[in-house]
């Protein structure tokens, strides 16, 4: 059933009730009774008193993982040192790791590898890639991506003599009509990380390959709140963190997609011993692995990827079509309250309307973005905010209700109208939000 | 006080008493009941039965660790959420950790960064020193360098267009002396990780300083187990791992040190956003923050990062010159034992007699080396083997006692005498050992 077609709760203006308060309260709890994800609550460990938007940050702490990370600690390093590289599959954890985060890409097993940051695996991704189209000249990157992407794209660029060209994702196509053949590489991101905007990645995939590049995808802010059909779709190469939607943990490994046909010419600068095709021959010159398992690199922090593979079972039999439902029941109520309740308090929706273009957040533009997302948290209802006038509202189908969102709009209500977003400590950007 | 001034036990022949096993044993109880540091040993959780000599490539769990990780995921994760990038201090960890690392290398504070994996942080630290020496057309390698070392030189060369040359540390003066003017810089290491020789750091730094070049050393097997004075002998940049002497855990992340005058010409290619001047200010171009933060890259794995930061406690208050004393003292009582009880077995002890070039373990050559590390382990000593003769015994002078490595080296001796390595499922060469 494709995303057009299947029914949706409360996105389309035709369904909606009238948007009075005391309606939207009952249209959250009639929402939520109905949310056949509702058990999967259970599997985060969620702190009392709050309303957690802020999963497209730092994932909450899935119930999986204390349990997990004690046992890597006490008993496999502890207890058996050494032997756990092979005995509780210390060894393996990369491949394995990766084809659980695979199975959210879309992408069957064998493409999918774990570890490192994000920034290194696009730097590793960019570079193969820049190698798999030789004599082109331009490297295409976003001028709304995430900065590192950006300042990754005009590092590989520099180091292989590329021209680094800014291209907004909606105006890749006709870009790429023109000037196509120029074109290696495109790296881009099939969601705006500010404002939530969702891009066709098919479409766009089938546009750079029609111009002859390759694209690499980060798929930090999509993966985990939406089905993804890398291997579908064609995509080439992928990336994307653990922490966001994955929920892996602070700073948790990042993975690296590659496509099956092009894992035999992926030509990586990045050539750790663990990608080696016998890592303890210890032989002194670089042969790479069979398949996706030559984009490890080095030694990777098992810790945190213990973590994350156990945050990973929190997906264990649920569908991500029906988390799309959720995230776009989700989304759109989030929009509906802000209109019913903040519209006239100086809040603009900045997400898109349409369900085919929103991803898992909602933002909103107001001048005190700052101030109100610090007020809204010392209540309990903790987003985040981009400079200088966005309030970001991550929204993880995986654990939040719709009476959460009906809470927070009208929590950000109550602050806006108290002024509680006036008082002076608020005022001050810290370094971290 | 210099090493070589410096009053040593047992490891010098004419201190020797005569080997007979009994006075082993006896000296064993003589020398560790004058041990300086044996009450460090209860800063590790060691498991009962076992002699741990695979430290140096598996640090065991450090006491302070566990509950560090608890807190870390249930208390920073779970309970504070993103918030705990500051209030916990997740933010400023990779340079916090690498200025305690930064005590163990000798270097000055606001030098050193953790994170990532030694294979990365030396790619980024070899391309940044090769920017820094442009016009000269070699990369030195040494050809007995951990091959994650050699690969990422022969990675680095080809990206810019460097001849690599393996030149091993003995015979980098005479070949600097020649063609000195020719190299850019030289990665190299100040222990052979496969025999334990030990080779003159600040002679060799200074060789290469004689000839114009750069040096990138890779401490992995040295930090934590001697002094190391990298600011005093003017080392350029220098990388290392967290999971060997330091016992951060499995994978746990590495290091990078960038000498304070380099620092503002530091440009490397993995521009993550962590390394940017004012990475929350998320502008499309990347502007490198000022001293050693600029080589941060993507976001650390936290938990592995906060299990490091917990481990390193293990060195409060040690003075690694005692570190370096013990250190000689465990590793010729154990060449006596071998000499002793091996000898005639058909063991050759491979490591250096010398103690200016002899590090932090202990090396046997044996023909059935693997079958024979198999065994022992049965009997609850731990080493580990490197192919295909060697049998490599990681001393970490802040756990091990000499009693220990006589009981290590009497039950090799029985198990040779019994035959116990003869056993068919000890032949079996295990994917890791």
């Amino acid at each position: 059933m494709s995303e057009r077609s299947r029914g949706r709760r409360g996105d389309r203006p035709a369904d909606r009730e009238p948007v009075t308060p005391d309606h939207l309260a009952a249209r959250a709890g009639e929402l939520d009774a109905a949310d056949p994800l509702a058990a999967v609550r259970q599997r985060f460990l969620l702190p009392a008193g709050t309303v957690y938007l802020d999963g497209n940050s730092l994932g909450p702490l899935p119930a999986a993982v204390p349990p997990a990370v004690e046992d890597a600690v006490r008993r496999q390093w502890g207890q058996d040192l050494i032997g756990s590289w092979n005995t509780a599959g210390w060894w393996d954890a990369p491949l394995r790791v990766g084809d659980a985060i695979g199975r959210l890409l879309g992408a069957a097993p064998g493409q999918t590898v774990a570890g490192d940051s994000t920034s290194v695996q696009l730097f590793n991704a960019l570079c193969a890639a820049v190698r798999l189209r030789p004599g082109r000249r331009l490297l295409v990157t976003d001028p709304g991506n995430f900065p590192t992407d950006q300042y990754l794209a005009d590092s590989v660029g520099r180091l292989f003599g590329l021209t680094v060209v800014r291209v907004a994702p909606p105006a890749l196509p006709e870009f790429l009509a023109e000037r196509g053949e120029e074109v290696a590489v495109v790296g881009c991101a099939p969601v705006d990380y500010r404002t939530g905007e969702r891009y066709d990645l098919p479409a766009l995939t089938a546009a750079v390959h029609r111009a002859g590049a390759l694209v690499v995808w980060d798929l930090c802010h999509a993966a985990g709140v939406m089905p993804l059909e890398l291997d579908a779709a064609g995509v080439d190469l992928a990336v994307g963190c653990g922490y966001k939607f994955l929920s892996g943990g602070p700073g948790a490994p990042a993975y690296l997609y590659v496509a099956r046909r092009h894992q035999a010419a992926f030509d990586h600068p990045l050539t750790g011993w663990n990608g080696h095709a016998e890592p303890f021959g210890l032989e002194g010159a670089y042969r790479p692995a069979e398949g996706v398992g030559r984009a490890r690199i080095g030694t990777p922090p098992i810790l945190a990827l213990l973590a994350l593979e156990a945050a990973l079972t929190a997906f264990d039999g649920v569908d991500l079509a029906l988390v799309r439902d959720k995230s776009l029941s989700l989304t759109g109520f989030f929009q509906d309250c802000s209109d019913a309740l903040l519209a006239d308090r100086g809040f603009t929706v900045v997400t898109p309307r349409e369900p085919e273009r929103r991803a898992g957040q909602v933002v909103l533009r107001h001048p005190e973005a700052y101030a109100l997302v610090r007020a809204l948290a010392e209540r309990g209802v903790v987003g985040d905010m981009r400079a200088p006038d966005l309030l970001r509202f991550g929204v993880n189908p995986l654990f939040l209700t719709h009476r959460e969102l009906w809470q927070a709009v009208r929590c950000l209500r109550e602050v806006v109208d108290a002024g509680e977003h006036l008082r002076a400590d608020h005022r001050v950007r810290a370094a971290v939000t």
